[in-house]
């Protein structure tokens, strides 16, 4: 642990890393913030992942487990750390994390069993929660694609409940050239797709595959010429009077149907 | 249509209107406010529901559809819809909608084939995307019971995206009493319980009986004695890291596991 008076907010340090609440500056530098102690769990349990970890003194008496895991500890006051976090209530502990993304081209090789491919979802919640789900799922890896959220949105790590930190993450910006490399590892691409001419509960051998599931924007789904790329276009049966169902939600369900009928066979 | 000019922020009647926000000022009037077209569109579908509606003259011109619906269609100002509406950027027409919860013991005569229960479900979001899942499952109820959050809550009327007023809906506060009911209506009432020692998806013929899915607090759960009383508990397999599920991610795999298994049978 670092000796002396905590830091304020005025410290440069603690100032220099209150920028990366902004996009360019987490774009620039690689780095993010994991906000309160079940995020800062995650992300040590990521070897090599945290750089630093900012906490107040009534955090550092609280949280011996995790001060004995971090690499460094620096003391900051309430007002410093309330600057660090988003939270209406922060939970007095905060680490700055490296970027967990990698190539897409090397988490297809080898190529996964299960993927959540989420393309254009713009809500940080919806993101994070896919994010949770997916690893819920045991899914292998999650492709952030197209004008997808930042995986790396504070609201997103918080909805991820730690799940950003526990398997492998790509970016492409380019969701075509992501479905066709998921194709060219030998993926069944599936996109959920309320119009889906196969029901999911009765695609039966199909989710026996390796599969990556594409997913589209909260609000107008999958462009139609992103779905047409995919092997299949598969819809979640609506049995009663609702229009569709929430993003996460649908995500959740194809990565569980693939999952079971994986395991099943 | 009422001719005249649109009413004003300080109109008697739109300040009337506004109390509605507040939790007290609908249980004692009975009567709650959905915001935005696509809520109104689900309020006027429901027989009886909609007391009047609010709207801008420009919401007026686009939809011309909800005027021809609405019992009475009142203009009002922009800065009048706002102040009813509790969104960021409104969408010029609100509703005023009677309550539609009914007595649980009439809505369990018969026995409906699947329930959803929510006992102290506490986040809006989550609330309303519950009953958007149990919608598209086809469940016959919604119950929400205990502490759970109010189901006329704007942000939980704006997340069930119109499912609000499509299925029927009881609220009890005693959720030990709600249990009771669902099993002397013939029922299975199944705790979805992280530790519970049934694997949703080894769950076989249990899922084909008329079913009421118990579901717990986002973050604590069901307590012991609510979940004791349930006639089995049920677990979603983590095949992953994760610690647990979103709730009402858990709440859409369960329903949706039922809904597939009663109908395949």
């Amino acid at each position: 642990m670092t000796p002396g008076s905590p830091l304020t907010a005025g410290n440069s340090r603690v100032k220099d890393t209150r920028k990366l609440s902004r996009r360019s500056d987490r774009s620039e530098r690689r780095l993010f913030l994991a906000d309160g102690p079940r995020a800062v769990e995650g992300a040590l349990s990521r070897a090599g992942c945290v750089v630093e970890v900012f906490a107040t003194p009534a955090a550092t008496e609280q949280h011996t487990d995790l001060v004995a895991a971090a690499p460094v500890w620096t003391l900051v006051d309430e007002r410093a750390l309330a600057s660090l976090s988003d939270s209406v209530s922060p939970a007095g502990v905060v680490a700055v994390c490296r970027f967990l993304d990698r190539p897409l081209e090397h988490l297809l090789d080898p190529a996964p069993r299960l993927v959540a491919l989420c393309a254009d979802v713009r809500d940080p919640g919806n993101a994070g929660t896919v994010i949770r789900s997916a690893d819920a799922a045991g899914a292998d890896l999650v492709v952030m694609a197209g004008s997808s959220v930042d995986a790396y949105n504070p609201k997103t790590v918080r909805a991820s409940v730690g799940s950003l930190f526990h398997l492998p993450l790509a970016v492409e910006p380019d969701a075509a050239a992501a479905v066709r490399a998921a194709k060219a590892a030998g993926l069944v691409v599936l996109a959920a797709d309320g119009g889906g001419d196969i029901d999911l509960y009765d695609a039966g051998e199909l989710l026996i595959q390796p599969t990556a599931w594409l997913f589209g924007n909260e609000a107008w789904g999958l462009p139609a010429e992103l779905a047409a790329l995919a092997d299949h276009r598969v819809a979640i049966p609506i049995h009663g009077r609702a229009e569709s169902l929430n993003l996460s939600t649908a995500a959740a369900l194809c990565l569980y149907a693939s999952a079971t009928a994986q395991r099943a066979h």
